[in-house]
């Protein structure tokens, strides 16, 4: 009978959502049991006792990024599966509220507001802008299709694939002429031993500089004091931060004080318990026929 | 042959655009001759002078609203046409520009920065929200293919027609219960006698109270007093307002001030002169071969 632990900073409504759908067999665990073989919740949690459990099978992160969980001195011997699919819609919601925060001068009107002054400057439009997805997964797609939604022309940059029907235009190498010519730059990369500083002097001196880089994927991939020197220099017109090399980036870092930036905490993509529930009841029916799970990290690759 | 006299505060943007099609048969006068038959441009400036063209066959307004034209002491002998189709995708943009500043907490995130403190609070989504339009045109079908797109509930208020197959539930009666359980409430009508202050203290005080009401449409269809008072009162969370009863909005007005409020100085759907002279293009020819012209206002409607 398989026994589940949570771990999780949400744990009464992860509790609630998994019990209200009755899954057959399942034992759900209120005290921290050592015979568990499934472990569920957030990775750096799970990292912490993850190493008592001599049953364990499989760890469901209820997050895309399971990086605590892939450090090579922590044991492999099990299914790591993280949470895909449901980020997709929402990091759509994020960046192209920021888009069109920037192209609809939302906050210059806000501005004008306050001295109580009529401002009729006309605005910009995404309608025929470029936009450049750094990564297109299954989050990337989401993007690419919003992109279209919005009227855009959508570069890809992958290693290889090319699979996306909203994108107008792969790259698979050269990241500056990736860059060169786009209106919006978008980082939805992993932190692998690839992607570090992937985001560098080259690539942001390559952007316009109307341009305003997004990242949405770690921070890891960008080199921050170059970006720092792109925001100060005026090389690029503005960013979106809402992943960085040190989280919570630390009070007193110039990224706070960056002409036209934001930052946004690393919140774009909420983890939803309805979400991320509904997706371990999936898994765990999958589980329990013995077929393979769905979402399953490679070790090696790193997502 | 035909000839052309254009009336506007962008002219020369126009006239290039317009020559740069070469018309067949089309005089662009370029001093103001009374002996033009087409009028083109800004229906308020049009307004001033149009009564003295003995030979006026049509006019072609580059705004959607034609106001300044259906005064029923104005003349009414020509073919008037206004500017359609070309705004709902910039309406769908503005509308959702400001839904995403709300529900993703953009100036909440913005405050946080400010103290360079790190903000994970939670924000919502747009996914499983409630829509109401207020009126479903063109654009009004357009910001419902948009928020379909956000994968939110889309309720239409019209007199009769149910053709949009992005609104999920329509009202042709009782205004308050279609305002009743919407998150969003968005105004697109246009000014007419009988949506003259359709929206009232009956039908805002129906709205819960998170709702936002957001005014696309025109000023005149709100009872300002009432939207006021709904504001201070917490009756409603906000509003976004593009247009109102007077514009621009005086200073001083407790609009500019109310809470949660955001006055946009009627810049929701701003005409681009590619989009205006591309719509001018297309009714010319229809003129020429004497066909019917698109976009054509009926005077006793007004829209």
């Amino acid at each position: 009978m398989p026994k589940l632990l949570i771990f999780s900073k949400r744990l009464d409504e992860y509790r609630q959502l998994i019990e209200a759908a009755h899954l057959p067999d399942l034992e759900i665990l209120t005290a921290p049991g050592l015979d568990a073989d499934i472990l569920f919740g957030e990775p750096d949690l799970i990292r912490a006792s993850f190493a008592s459990f001599p049953d364990l099978k499989w760890v469901q992160a209820n997050w895309a990024g399971v990086e605590p969980l892939l450090d090579p001195a922590l044991r492999c011997d099990y299914i790591l599966a993280n949470a895909r699919g449901v980020f997709g819609p929402l990091m759509s919601e994020f960046v192209f509220g920021y888009l069109l925060l920037h192209e609809r001068k939302i906050l210059q009107r806000l501005e004008a507001q306050k001295e109580q002054r009529w401002d009729p400057t006309l605005t910009g439009t995404l309608r025929g802008k470029t936009i450049g997805l750094l990564g297109v997964g299954s989050i990337g797609a989401e993007l690419a299709r919003a992109a279209k939604f919005f009227g855009m022309h959508v570069r890809g940059f992958t290693r290889s694939s090319a699979s996306c029907p909203d994108v107008d235009e792969y790259f698979h190498a050269d990241l500056p002429a990736f860059a060169s010519g786009l209106d919006y730059f978008v980082s939805v990369l992993p932190n692998t031993a690839e992607t570090r500083h992937i985001v560098n002097a080259d690539v942001l001196t390559a952007l316009p500089d109307h341009a305003i880089f997004i990242n949405v994927g770690r921070g890891s991939t960008v080199d921050e004091s170059a970006l720092v020197k792109a925001l100060e220099t005026g090389a690029i017109a503005g960013a979106v931060l809402d992943v960085f090399e040190q989280e919570p980036l630390p009070a007193g870092h110039s990224l706070w004080s960056a002409p036209n930036t934001f930052i946004t905490s690393h919140t774009s993509a909420p983890s939803f318990p309805e979400d991320i529930a509904r997706l371990f009841i999936e898994n765990y029916h999958l589980y329990l026929a013995g077929n393979p799970l769905k979402y399953v990290v490679d070790f090696e690759r790193g997502y």
